[in-house]
């Protein structure tokens, strides 16, 4: 290795970097493993991000790598543990799946690995991807919430343990954890990410998602699952809608204050940033998506219910059993809501490259009994439209404030490249983790 | 057992005569669950709908079933061998899963048992649910094809192996197959059913259905479901649309004229029967729909891919490597112009309690090196729409020819209720099995 003693150490490197330096022989797949594991050992104590740690496995994993190449080849990866990836027992964060082996790598798993990609190993999930927490702590106050569901892929993913991970959302599952923890978040448009070997948590809603430093990374994952070319650069500066209204009645100062910064700061250089008043079909989403959610969840669940349901966590347990109680014409009617809905937001939307968004009404709360609240993120998740989290600012206690921007259902690309301008034109702005 | 000489066979009960009959104590769990198994002994070595029968599995749902009761204790059913049932192995119909034991029931297989329904084993699936057929054969000729994917579920109710099964439709595997072998096959409207413990074929189009003898059955076994009452009855003379135009050019004359005939009687009994020009985005759904299909099983078998694709039958093979073939792009426009032509038929088919189409062009066609041509059921598993399968004739040669009934998403109540009225003006039409 023949790299300047001032560089990046190479854990912190973007998975974009990763791929380079391997390509170039800056270093080798095993340098960057060996780094991501240090990290790892020298801070998974505190933070709790990995289910497990297999060497051996790891192994394996960058034999193959290092033998198959391919565009991400060397970039180690973590995977939310209700993610199958072969080689690793999948958990769901749960006490019945405790050693469940699964055959073969989950879809997304697998098109990462096809291209190179090395997982580290299972990241840490609240039971089953709902709300029964999971031991993670926040990587910039261990005291904090790291966020949920996908607690360990967003810690890992800040804390430098790791360049890229895998999560899924169903309410706020990747985009809270990102944004409490510091990190970019996407949840694609419902469907465009293969859903094969994911533990199902309320099927309407379940989508796969990626984590990142940067969204420049987001932008090259995600056009490698979908074969696409990546948003060309420079991207044009975006039109970004703002709504009005309810949406920022429980939003901190704190949080409204730096959004309102970031977008000030955009519109003086060069975006166009609109005011919008999001259609009324939004305002009643939250009891129909509560009732899906619900419903799907307790059938999606009736196998463990039946033979094991005294092992379930206790929210775990009460969503279930609420779910049951739910009755068909209740989740028909809300299954119609939903989808009104959805074509309202889909038409208001289209004006717009990204509409800007609190990810959450503060930042990340302390304690680790409680995820943090879903309600400013589950509705776009329930609308099936692309999401991402940013972080834009941070408190003076160093902890992170997200921006979310979110389009209309299959404008992804759009997205990422309203994202990836905003990216260049703020610089990163995610705080260092409590560990560094 | 106390019944007369002359009744009905056990293994040829409707699943509603099963369960009243065991909560009369008529006849008790063990017997109706033996008379199963003695048909499938006389004749699985013919129709070969069983992947296999482990009787200390029975034995163990028996006991169970006796235990908890519930308003299908002791209904025995068969299960596609792409969906879990815990104490079974899910060999997805491929080499690749041989032994493969999953903990848990799928969602829908954990739902019936939880109502006291009796797991009787897995049945023959094409491999992942696609076109690599399996060995099954159809009950009413065994030189020809039961149809596929589902085609051990079919075939088994078909023969009077079992009164109720679960299959799986992300083309036309559930309805090809129902019409094939002469039974009532529904494939509900997408999400409705549970679809955790399945295995993804192509996951925008995976939807769970049933199969039974009766649509009586259909209406009990998905009221129970979705937690909802059973359509009321007397069940209202429905309004039936008719589609013109090219979904008859390649139908031939013995299933339309049997189709006519039908329709012709339906009206005669008071339902009115309407004329209906289907709307244009319909037209061009085929391409649209072959590109999501295939680019979305090669991303949901990325895994299998990636450790064993030598190990795939052919069809399976061409299709995935098809499938990474396809650019985003393409995809993102195939899923627009597929959400046009939902819209478009949603709207359109609204007008009418259900919508009366051919399943299938001709009759199951000779041989078993493919399961039949799945163009006229595969678009309304794009849509998302509710659609049946109900016998409604067979040839001179004792084949079956059925109708298809589609409706308007979310509207399943109202297809139901319209395919009861229609089986209880025309009675039952199955015509019996060659081995009975």
């Amino acid at each position: 290795m023949d790299r300047p003693a001032n560089a990046t150490p190479l854990n912190r490197l973007s998975a974009r970097q990763v791929a380079t330096g391997i390509r170039r022989r800056a270093f080798g797949i095993r340098d960057v493993v060996n780094a991501c594991l240090a990290r790892i050992r020298e801070r998974d104590g505190v933070v709790r991000a990995w289910v497990d740690l297999d060497e051996d496995a790891i192994e394996r994993q960058v034999s193959f790598a290092e033998r198959t190449g391919g565009p991400l080849a060397g970039v180690p990866f973590g995977v939310k543990d209700v993610l199958d990836a072969a080689g690793w027992p999948t958990g769901m964060g749960s006490a019945l799946y405790r050693g469940h082996a699964p055959r073969y790598d989950a879809g997304c798993v697998g098109q990462l690995r096809m291209a190179g990609g090395v997982v580290l190993g299972k990241t840490q999930t609240c039971e089953f991807a709902g709300i029964e927490p999971a031991p993670t702590t926040n990587p910039h106050d261990p005291s904090r919430t790291p966020g949920g569901s996908s607690s360990g892929s967003a810690a890992a993913v800040a804390d430098g343990m790791v360049p890229l991970a895998l999560g899924t959302q169903t309410g706020g599952s990747v985009l809270r954890p990102a944004a409490f923890c510091g990190v970019v978040g996407f949840k694609p448009t419902y469907g465009f990410h293969a859903v094969s070997g994911m533990k199902e948590a309320a099927h309407s809603f379940d989508t796969p998602g990626l984590f990142a430093r940067t969204v420049d990374d987001i932008a090259m994952v995600h056009s490698l699952l979908m074969n696409e070319a990546e948003p060309e650069l420079p991207a044009p500066a975006p039109r970004i809608g703002v709504p009005e209204g309810a949406i920022w009645d429980e939003v901190t100062a704190a949080v409204a204050g730096a959004l309102r910064d970031v977008l000030a700061e955009l519109a003086r250089r060069g975006a166009e940033v609109v005011r919008l008043t999001l259609p009324p079909a939004l305002r009643d989403l939250a009891e129909a998506r509560a009732i899906v959610n619900a419903f799907e969840r307790s059938r999606d669940l009736a196998g463990e219910w039946l033979a094991d349901r005294d092992a379930l966590g206790p929210s775990t347990f009460r969503i279930v059993e609420r779910g049951f109680r739910i009755t068909g014409s209740e989740y028909v009617a809300a299954r119609r809501a939903i989808e009104g809905a959805r074509a309202a937001a889909s038409e208001r939307f289209g004006d717009f490259d990204a509409v800007a968004l609190p990810v959450t009404a503060d930042v990340a709360p302390p304690g680790l009994g409680n995820t943090g609240d879903p309600r400013l993120q589950e509705g776009w998740t329930a609308l099936h439209m692309p999401a991402m989290a940013i972080p834009v600012s941070a408190t003076a206690a160093g902890l992170p404030i997200a921006v979310q921007l979110v389009a209309r259902r299959f404008a992804d690309r759009r997205l990422l490249a309203a994202a990836l301008w905003i990216e260049s034109n703020l610089g990163s702005r995610q705080p260092r983790a409590a560990g560094d």
